[in-house]
């Protein structure tokens, strides 16, 4: 039964469902107020909790079992003996979201028994309607067309997308020395699947708090698109039960990585 | 003649003539082909001469006469004797444009025969389709709703946009150490309305290489809406004819602006 599902169709369902329980909230101070702390570690906001609630409605209408890791209500079962996991940010890019800047996004993943076996992801900008997905084989699509990454090689003519780097302004300045263009657009799942559109070159986290339910599903997608994700040592980045762990990640077209990730972490001045 | 002008509308044209003028080329690589040197001395890509085209197309059609400053085109005289001159930035953010990424924007100011008496500034993101404008002395508006800038007065809560920091990494690194979140979002022009419409606390431009086609419009739209935009030195933003010419820009909510301006100049560390 559960090799049935369709989980392009489920995420576009949930989707939709997440787009009209929070198009009202966007931009207002409503938003932003905290309910209570999510299982992240994280106050969860009441945009975050609308999409969230709207998320959980779509999947328990479903005939299916799953296991769900989700921001801010952490693990939950639904149905008996799960095949598989969803991996959920309800509102990725909360404070975009909350001021009305139209670049925050739900990303929704799907996992097998092992959390880095993803087969499935898929992440949409909830302010444009852009919708990034990737099956494990299959190759990584933006609205239905074919994405791959950028090739551009010579980072000095990157764009880079950095995370984090308030916190740590030091490494945040050797990347920007080295390279043409930078951002920070507030949405790390949307900036991943950026890399993966070949819009960004890179993403270079230099602070190192990202959740699994953060990068889970534009891993794949950017994996697909054939791009590289790693952690800050250059292993490949494992995702974890534990919501309260925290990832540091780095990201390109595959061209310049090492370079990237040695800036990143302050080994490349 | 001239009085009877209806500028939101025919900026509401000109900017429905750019979108369909663009909409094929936004996210290719044709975009971003160099066609000449424009007259603000950078390279015009083909999304830009696109863009502007459209423009004059409209204003062509128009029994008023104008004047019109335009980035790649630079002056230009539309019929007899005019009364105003029309400002225009056919696309800021041409590097989001050219690559998809969902902001990039049409400017278009109307000064009379002062360029610092604008009396009508209009942006809107091409993208999503918002429009920022504002009459002077009659508010700035988005979508048709009056905004204003945040409230926000505490500088440790500041999210600040920051222009040119690539270039100037120790000043963008004093700000950075100073206030809450940090956006690069790539088009000066929206960044300066998302000030307005209280999205963003302020902007910081470290660079101090902006175009008075870059700013024309959301300095009324900002001041409108209340807040403050100075030139590096706390004096009041000049806009001159000459293109070629640059000016730095300080922008804030009208809160911690002289903070902010010492900030991002090296005064204060």
């Amino acid at each position: 039964m559960q090799r049935t599902i369709n989980f392009p169709a489920l995420s576009e369902r949930i989707a939709d469902a997440v787009h009209e329980a929070i198009r009202d909230l966007v931009g207002t101070s409503e938003a932003d107020r905290i309910l209570y702390m999510g299982a992240d570690g994280t106050p969860t906001k009441k945009i975050d909790d609308a999409s969230e609630k709207a998320i959980f409605e779509v999947l328990g209408q479903e005939q299916n079992p799953f296991r769900i890791i989700s921001e801010e209500a952490g693990e939950k079962i639904i149905g008996n003996d799960p095949g598989f996991t969803i991996i959920i940010d309800p509102i990725d890019g909360t404070y975009n979201a909350c001021s009305g800047i139209p670049f925050y996004g739900l990303s929704l993943a799907v996992a097998k028994n092992d959390l880095n076996d993803i087969c499935f992801g898929f992440v949409r900008n909830l302010a444009t309607g852009d919708t990034f997905y990737a099956e494990d084989g299959k190759g990584a699509y933006l609205n239905g067309n074919k994405i791959q990454v950028s090739e551009t090689s010579d980072i000095k003519r990157f764009c880079v997308s950095i995370y984090g780097y308030r916190t740590n302004i030091e490494d945040a300045a050797h990347i920007s020395k080295s390279v043409r263009r930078i951002r920070s657009l507030g949405s790390v799942a949307l900036e991943l699947c950026y890399v993966a559109a070949g819009k960004i070159d890179a993403l270079a986290d230099v602070r190192g708090t990202m959740r699994m339910t953060d990068v889970a599903a534009a891993k794949l997608i950017l994996e697909e698109a054939g791009g590289i994700i790693t952690d800050e040592l250059g292993g490949s980045l494992k995702l974890e039960d534990q919501l309260m762990n925290r990832v540091r990640v780095i990201a390109s077209n595959g061209q310049a990585h090492d370079r990237i990730l040695k800036l990143s972490t302050g080994i490349l001045k």
